[in-house]
């Protein structure tokens, strides 16, 4: 027979996939990471949900404290419980800090899943605890972390989540001998293409890529302009032409002449930009890999056979078999005719490092 | 409701399903077909089944009339239904033709898959209808003529049923600058291959690769040597060396001076290899896929990048993208943390070239 104390937890454990659940409604790019909130009677009913639309817009738990205000008055979180997805920030940024929020609205207990590893946004759960709220750290928190693997890495590294895509025939070939590309993949690989730009902040190539495809460097869907633009950034010292299509980007283009990959990612971050989404050229894409500052590896093979010289990655600096760069593949997928391989460096850490068990202090 | 002739219909369809499971159960490798056979009685009752357990051994047709005669006596088959994956042969060969066997048994009515392509064995149909036997061609011919698709490329075409396997990174490289390449695969894909190498009658590799890993050439599993061994086929001009470890093969080993793969495959058909798996290395598995020679890809993908010079294909003479060589994906597998990929190019006609409607003639 479960006791009280076992049924909290586990309607706490629901409220919490529920919060994952809502979180994803918000947006994937941007400053801010997709957060989900459930406020909880001590009876474990909902009171109230909110979630994270994005930078300026309420945190998730004042969205949820606002929602079960408006069904049950003013009063209703007095005694509650919340269960956020991550730490409630303790930042005053275009919004007040989240934790300030749930100790004026009377709130309990806190029980969350990642912890906020910001520099200026964590301290949350400190605040709530001398305040005199109960608060429970680690619920579920692999799941959460793996949700927001981009946004935490950035932060923790202090520059963006970098995805390198690329597309190849089956013998990893991104071009013909007479350097025609179009089009290895179908149409589902494409799309998908576009909407993974439409996640990130930015998208990163190199000015050979520019002069020989002459890119626009948008996110497109069915009816033109997706929603949400990636900026549009390219490196390298030779010049853009006046005439080229990502002039037309509705963003402003972002140039660097340096090939120093940490000091143009540092500068992105410094800028706000969260998430890259590289699409080479090969040189590029190879830099990135050779660097170490590939967080998640795209990939879409197609049903052909190229053969020649145009690979698809270049060098990577693997002198012998010891050297080479493992993966861990997480999904495999058919798109149309093509296969998406989403896969990330074997031995990263970048989202395991902080998990905490579930502790309650 | 159904007559007396749909129940018929349908009692054979299902024996023919029985038949092709029961084919499976011989070897894949050898001068014959798989073959499977389902003796009915004239109200559908299972008499006796048969299928062909290699070169030398006796026929599916005649395995199954000889059960049916152990079961049922002598008579057994008096008015029966023989139900045959491929056209019973009409060729003397080490046995006798199994058309003969039936009309000799009194069959009364003849129902099989897939039509028999042989020079030499195929008019069995013709045969039995000249005796004055039902014969019904074609019934599920489409399933038959999967199964047993590298015989009958081979039959058709006057050669070897050609399989190109290659295992590289996701990048495509099948080994390091030093030259290295143990080991790009887990264990799982390296005991795939070695089950495979057992399925085929020959494998194939340059003499560069003899030189460069020394291989065994044999098909290997936990307990040394598997029961069927391919033959080791070895091409190119460069003499192998005493002491290489192929010499220890249990089969001869057959050479081959030039690269003329037409004719290197012509003088192996006529040596009764009806099937053949080039490993390599690259410069020859190009070869093979650029001359359009290649009937399936067996691709073992790695989750690792190796980048650099040592692509897992060469030249395919593809210079622009209307030439790229398409393929059909025919399997996507984990095998381990591997990837398996089989594929066969995208307009082979191999298989469906005299399937046949059903017809009762």
């Amino acid at each position: 027979m479960k006791n009280a104390s076992d049924t909290t937890a586990d309607a706490e454990v629901t409220a919490l996939h529920r919060a994952l659940e809502l979180s994803l409604r918000g947006p994937r790019h941007g400053v801010n990471p997709q957060v989900g909130c459930v406020l909880l009677s001590p009876s474990g009913e909902v009171l109230g949900e909110g979630w994270h639309r994005g930078a300026g817009t309420p945190h998730a738990e004042v969205a949820a404290l606002a929602s079960a205000a408006e069904v049950h008055g003013p009063e209703a979180a007095r005694g509650a419980t919340a269960v956020v997805t991550l730490e409630p920030c303790d930042h005053h940024g275009r919004t007040g800090p989240c934790s300030v929020a749930l100790i004026e609205a009377g709130v309990a207990r806190v029980v969350y899943g990642a912890a906020d590893p910001g520099r200026a946004s964590s301290g949350g759960a400190e605040r709530m605890r001398a305040a005199g709220l109960e608060v429970v750290a680690g619920v579920e928190a692999a799941a959460v972390e793996e949700a927001i693997r981009p946004w935490l890495t950035a932060v923790r590294h202090h520059r963006p989540f970098v995805t390198v895509k690329w597309a190849s025939s089956l013998d990893g070939r991104a071009a013909a001998a007479d350097g025609s590309s179009r089009w290895i993949t179908g149409p589902e690989a494409r799309a998908d293409v576009h909407r993974r730009r439409a996640d990130a902040d930015a998208i990163v190539v190199g000015i050979g890529t520019v002069l020989a495809d002459d890119p626009e460097l948008t996110a497109r869907g069915e009816n033109g302009l997706l929603p949400h633009q990636p900026a549009p950034v390219v490196l390298g010292r030779r010049a853009v032409p006046d005439g080229a299509r990502l002039h037309a980007h509705p963003l402003a283009l972002r140039r660097f002449d340096g090939h120093d990959l940490d000091a143009v990612l540092g500068a992105l971050y410094d800028d706000e930009v969260r998430s890259v989404f590289v699409e080479g050229g090969p040189t590029l894409a190879s830099a990135f890999l050779a660097a170490g500052l590939a967080d998640e590896l795209v990939v879409y093979l197609a049903p052909t056979l190229i053969g020649g010289p145009f690979t698809a990655l270049g060098e990577l600096g693997v002198g012998s078999m010891d050297a080479q760069r493992r993966l861990t593949i997480t999904g495999v997928d058919r798109l149309g005719d093509d296969l998406r391989i989403v896969a990330r460096p074997a031995t990263t850490t970048d989202t395991s490092a902080t998990a905490p068990a579930a502790t309650k202090e």
